[in-house]
């Protein structure tokens, strides 16, 4: 087995992990906790689904899709930041980055790059393609906490303005869909799932 | 909300169900059963670090990743059939059939065509974007038999000549892994974990 060879397949097993690393949203149906893998799997058939409302001509479907596919890979060594909680926010970045530098680093130099680079654009969202790709990452965990009675929602006792905060991201890579998110905010509001800020 | 999103939208939610079917193969780890989405996710990801190997310049990354990404989608109500389960292949097909119409059908027909072609395209494995997605879905579960004591080899008395059939795929689709795989599997012979046939 050459070395390129022998670094992607440690990196194709070391990844099974992701299967392992469980976020504050639950499934549908059990209300098991989700794991990257599968969210990961769920947001990139969202992009595709919805790629005809990808706020510019300019995203490119493959790219967003890798990028999704890799977005959260970090955490099986960073582990899991639940999005409304403000302390652990604070070292993320730290975090991350070393295990990215762990992760991404079993691969050859040049996917090594690749798959760095994709990863920052996504975390930055400064182009089309991370734009509309955080859209969905937004997008997923909403629709779920709504087909759950708003389970981390109620969990965190997470206020409207922070929930409109983290959705300003859906309003701009995917802004058909936010009349629809809007009255999905309203109504989990008026089941008392968001507080009203 | 209009008619199209709203279908989308169903099926977007209605797909969730993947992460709660369960596979025969085992993860790493924890010796969970695998679920469909994660396996999903992972076979989307060997065809991104492995694309250098398709045996055909011809193969479409980002075709084969929507193939890998929906291959399995019908077993939300389907129902996940065992690799080396004879008795369950032989309906398997009307099953499935019966299953894409009603996943499938769920999307816009534009998206309902796409999808459903996609499957079938995938099933039939004869153009080079199935065979290389194909390979993909071969060397998922033969890695994680050989990094969880052959499982679902065990478990079902596998024979050799099985596995090596099973594995033609990955001969075809990924000729550069076939060296690696002929020693894992007679390593796995070795071990016992495998049946010499």
């Amino acid at each position: 087995m050459n070395e390129r060879f022998k670094k992607q397949l440690d990196f194709i097993m070391e990844i099974d992990k992701m299967k392992n690393v469980f976020r504050r949203t639950v499934i549908t149906g059990t209300l098991r906790q989700e794991n990257d893998a599968e969210h990961s799997w769920h947001l990139a058939l969202i992009a595709m689904v919805f790629y005809e409302y990808a706020y510019s001509p300019e995203v490119n479907l493959l790219r967003v899709i890798k990028m999704l596919l890799i977005h959260d890979i970090v955490e099986v060594y960073a582990g899991d930041t639940f999005a409304f909680d403000e302390a652990r926010y604070r070292d993320k970045e730290e975090r991350e980055r070393e295990a990215a530098d762990k992760i991404f680093g079993m691969l050859p130099d040049d996917q090594n790059k690749e798959y760095r680079e994709l990863w920052e654009e996504f975390d930055a969202m400064q182009t089309p393609d991370s734009i509309y790709a955080a859209a969905a990452d937004r997008f997923e965990p909403f629709m779920l906490n709504c087909h759950t009675q708003g389970h981390t929602w109620v969990l965190g006792s997470v206020t409207s303005d922070k929930v409109y905060k983290r959705l300003e991201q859906v309003k701009m890579g995917m802004p058909a869909l936010w009349e629809t998110i809007v009255s999905l905010i309203e109504e989990n509001i008026e089941k008392g799932y968001i507080k009203r800020s």
